[in-house]
């Protein structure tokens, strides 16, 4: 398989990227890798150029540029060349650092959804703590949809049944709608729409709405949510985490010595602790419902998160994920316009 | 100042309540209470009624019952009655710890709104961590509207301000829209519309919108947000913090002698961990929007959170707060007029 990587995206590019590119080709004998970018900046920090390929791209889309403008007017940017060359086939799958937005727009508008799915959602990987037979769960949309509909919602529990079933290998994953209470009717109408349809729906195993106090607590295998409220409350979870984890250092710090004695021999716990609240562990967030693997991670992304990343999209492209998602969509095509007809109906 | 305490309301009442409600009385010289529910229960607990009065409830709206058609039908309950008595004037101020719906919707219905706020929000203190001159932030609202339009929101922050003036007793509060990027084009219409209201607004310290990233890192002073989303935030941190404690607690234990007695030496520390992100010292939930003082608290709580409730109660009632925003409403009626119908005219 062939990956094409945007060598330009990320806080730290291009040389994290390169470096996690070659940690990658290192770990996965079965990968190639076309490196799309400013060839002389790539060459700085490639060791060696196994199974790794250059592709010049002359322009670069910055954080700051207006995404769906950026990826429309920088034809020879290193995201749109990498995008299209997943859509014209010569790699399968996408990955990139940079700017969410423009790699949202590319996977989006250049390597196109799945006949059948409106709208793509973007999954994010989170950890269970303190559960037995659960270390992780998968939620969607986190954000590529601020405005999201009755459909859009139903749709992503299909494509998080498919990513927790091949990718994060979970038997029939329990699907749960993030709601604001337990019960079936919370929630706007929209909610309990939602919640109608994926009780009906005899091929997802719905576990009803769960709240977000409980997701860390493993709630369900799969959490579908409009993405925004899926990015307020992911953004939430890294928030809480990162200041508790300042917390505990300002206050040993302010503590005493023999707190600062204690916290010495602490210090492999902690670490285990930063370790088990890093998500980026399970790589980055995936655009579900287009056609190929389109992996975004986080413009802060080192070297070895890059590496986890492609292990991600590995597994992504030898689960066939995206090709039984599509059979499915194609074989419930008319169960999907039935949906979709009762939504436009019940208005 | 008299408050009307729901004796019955909480897993612990009316045991805990009645130990709070004894605290707070010892605490606070000037404060009166109405304690309505089972007088016999009551009686087991309370060891002085000085400044206590019991009145007899013969129902109990409990945590399962259907919120409206409770508050509707027990028209005997210990919050229906609670409630009567601040509509009727005996008392200033209704507290429960009881079942949240019903509380609000006795706020809502029989306390009733302040004339020219369409809609009350739900306002939680939360702790900001490791930040100079700010240890708290106000989010509104976090549950009382599933469904929220643009003027809710526009008025969650004139509610918030004057919370966070008043109560908080913070200087010209900084106002955040909760959304998911920064940028003022982010979200969707409704946020862009809530967005620019605040923004030309001058009788707002807007300082834009803040990412739920942000919030424990003092973004703002106050943040306003839709209650779903508001919701579901608010369970993210609670969640993420209880999980990080229980981490850290399982990977002491599974770490050998060593770390367990590093622990012994953070013993301190560790507490004063828990102390700085449980919000209960900061008191319940607060109904903004009627017309009196409407509290609510974890249904979890004890004595010392009760204690600690009937402190805000007070503070609330001696800042003036309600009659302040009530005159900000009269003295702006025009201006808030206009809004209504721009909002109205731009759909």
């Amino acid at each position: 398989m062939k990956i094409a990587v945007d060598a330009m995206g990320g806080d730290y590019a291009p040389k994290e990227v390169v470096e996690g590119i070659e940690l990658a080709r290192d770990a996965y004998a079965d990968v190639e890798f076309q490196l799309f970018g400013q060839t002389d900046q790539i060459k700085k920090y490639l060791k060696n150029d196994d199974r790794i390929q250059i592709v010049q791209a002359d322009e670069v889309i910055e954080m700051g540029d207006e995404p769906v403008k950026a990826v429309r007017t920088k034809k020879q940017s290193s995201i749109v060349l990498a995008a299209t060359a997943v859509k014209e086939g010569t790699a399968d799958a996408f990955f990139s650092a940079g700017n969410t937005g423009a790699i949202l727009a590319a996977g989006l508008f250049i390597v196109g959804r799945i006949k059948g799915i409106d709208r793509p959602g973007l999954t994010t990987t989170l950890p269970v703590i303190g559960v037995k037979n659960q270390d992780k769960f998968v939620m969607i949309d986190v954000g590529a949809n601020a405005d999201t509909k009755v459909l859009n919602i139903y749709q992503y529990a299909l494509m998080g049944k498919y990513y927790a079933q091949n990718v994060n290998q979970v038997e029939n994953p329990r699907i749960g709608l993030l709601n604001n209470g337990t019960e079936a009717d919370k929630g706007d109408m929209n909610h309990r729409k939602v919640h109608d349809l994926l009780a009906a729906d005899k091929d997802i195993n719905f576990v009803g709405n769960v709240e977000s106090r409980e997701l860390l607590n493993g709630a369900a295998d799969v959490v579908v949510t409009d993405g925004f409220t899926g990015n307020a409350v992911l953004k939430s979870i890294e928030g809480t985490a990162l200041s508790m984890l300042s917390l505990i250092k300002t206050t040993i710090m302010d503590s005493g010595t023999k707190a600062k004695f204690g916290a010495l021999m602490l210090k492999d716990a902690f670490h285990k602790i930063g370790g088990s609240m890093d998500y980026s562990q399970y790589g980055g967030a995936v655009l579900l419902g287009v056609k190929a693997p389109v992996v975004k991670t986080h413009g802060s992304s080192k070297a070895d998160t890059v590496k986890n990343t492609i292990g991600q999209i590995r597994q992504i492209i030898a689960s066939n994920m995206i090709p039984d998602l599509n059979q499915y969509v194609v074989d419930h095509n008319d169960e999907l316009q039935q949906i979709k007809d009762s939504i436009k109906s019940s208005k």
